[in-house]
């Protein structure tokens, strides 16, 4: 509880007041509550609801060297559990350059049947900030090993040396590199987070530069829109205890990645982007989720635009905690979600 | 403002602070804020959004003529609303009588082609005690006008004359009636909130006493849960205009349904039942809806149990916004999901 009160002086001193009282008149006001672990999921997820805020939510360097120590320091803690993944699991994970770009492939003991000549291409989450190197693949290793698929992980460069578009410049280097080896009907792209919103703007990429589109593509929780629009970075600021709050938090580390562009660029924000064509698209979120909204906006955006899409959100879960506990049925769930929905518009 | 005001007091006063505390320890203390109506929502939904609470949200009568007082009032300025929509939509409504349950016949001035030989059953919402008479077909007129298809809305009993199962023994007297003349596999069952709850217990119950069952469901924003479980009950409290919180709301009007039974009964909280056998459903809610969350459970307890279904949550809208105008993008977009989702299903 302590790290949460913390947190929450944090907050309040971060979001200027007048801001607060210009929209009072308009706004909804909520009185302070303490919302309790609910019984409706499983106990894994119980213990991600009831764990404190992630200790680096609001903690923002400023310098350059600052921010690789923070990176450097939650890339170990994330490798340390790797290993007893990849046993669990039964994948193994291989370093690769592509065409100049690191990369990983991701390998599970059994690819089943169904998956024997596909490939997903993976873009890992972490605010465009983190999760550099290995500690990129786990989002990659839980759909390998649960899907029984092969996937390539990209590890693309990131801020503070290499803001936009150096990240979906490495992805759309893998992508075309995979796609002129492998058939695009066989292939999906997914990733969560700055990964979803990297899967998003690698189709409006693909479609401006005339490359084949992947056959599906899952963006999980997808940082659709980085101008802070969105209703639930209001109404699940607190709640959501990986994100947090909207103001202090992930979105100050993708400052580092638009690095002045123009937030509404739909490469940077692909919920403004042209959506139609886009390949049937599975999401994934939960009801505490930060970017529940700019998950559902994605979603009605392609449904509107006619694309096939399934939205899937989970009850009780903050951003992206589908991939965080493998024993949780709600994991397997998901991925499974993902899986089949791959399952039904990949070639095979 | 003032309403709103008087509300979360009223909220306060009812909530046992002991039982605030006790679950202190485990949750999450959230610091009260100012939620300003959101940018990403139309004109129309805006409206709805900036909107004071539902005015007897938490008006809970304590006698039998206390509650026909409330529940005709708030029928008689529903009524007032219909014949422009009927108008505007070219929907005509008809009363009629069938095995002895009262019921309204809903007919669009066009039925389209595929439709031609479809009937859909409207059961509505309103907490179970609100809503009867003509006042409750409005959802119907949306779906008949928007989708051009027949309907026949159910008129059933309510408390606080005709607690369970009345509502569900009058809504299974027009289902098998109804499927004694027309071919089941061109019929769907739809409606929200409490017409979400009976609408899944219908087929329940149709499974139960091996009655046909519909080719698709629509169940909006279920209150699939009556036992208080559901992570948005306290998160979306005082967020949600519509149904505002539960203990003091549409709880206490749902008590008089279930009026002693036991809430886990699947015939009253379907949710607990068993959903396997369940035809294509396709569910509704919005990121501010105290029901999000047993709308999701729903959608993933359906899919877990490998039903196909499908989920459309829509941006900053609370508890069934999505039938309150006929000007807002998103109510086209939500009954035409609805429409393309039945004619996916339904024979012709």
């Amino acid at each position: 509880m302590n790290l949460q009160k913390l947190a929450v002086v944090g907050l309040l001193a971060f979001i200027p007041l007048s801001q607060v009282h210009a929209q009072a008149q308009a706004g909804r006001e909520i009185p302070a509550k303490v919302i309790p672990v609910p019984d409706t999921v499983s106990p894994e997820i119980k213990k991600q609801i009831a764990a404190p805020f992630t200790a680096t939510w609001n903690v923002i360097p400023t310098t350059a060297e600052g921010w690789r120590e923070q990176v450097a320091a939650g890339a170990q803690a994330a490798e340390k559990a790797i290993p007893a993944l990849l046993d669990k699991l039964q994948v193994k994970v291989e370093p690769t350059v592509i065409d100049g770009v690191k990369a990983f492939i991701v390998t599970p003991a059994i690819v089943s049947a169904q998956n024997k000549n596909r490939l997903l291409v993976h873009v890992h989450g972490g605010c465009f900030v983190s999760s550099p190197g290995l500690s990129g693949t786990v989002e990659a290793i839980y759909m390998a090993g649960l899907e029984h698929v092969k996937v390539i992980s990209v590890d693309y460069r990131m801020p503070p040396d290499h803001p936009y578009p150096a990240a979906l410049d490495d992805a759309m280097t893998v992508w075309r590199a995979t796609t002129k080896i492998h058939d695009p009907k066989k292939m999906a792209i997914f990733g969560s987070s700055a990964g979803g919103n990297l899967t998003l703007a690698m189709v409006l990429r693909a479609k401006r530069d005339n490359l084949p589109l992947p056959a599906a593509i899952a963006p999980g929780t997808p940082m659709s829109d980085l101008t802070g629009a969105g209703d639930t970075f209001q109404t699940n600021a607190m709640l959501d205890n990986v994100l947090v709050a909207y103001g202090v938090s992930c979105d100050k580390r993708a400052a580092l990645y638009t690095n002045g562009h123009d937030l509404k660029d739909p490469m940077l924000s692909p919920v403004y982007g042209d959506l139609s064509g886009f390949p049937p698209t599975i999401l994934t979120s939960g009801t505490r989720d930060l970017l529940l909204s700019n998950t559902v906006r994605v979603h009605r955006k392609l449904r509107n635009a006619g694309v096939p899409s399934s939205l899937q959100v989970f009850e009780g879960q903050s951003h992206a905690q589908y991939y965080r506990d493998i024993n949780a049925p709600e994991t397997k769930e998901a991925f499974g979600e993902i899986g089949q929905f791959f399952n039904q518009y990949l070639a095979q």
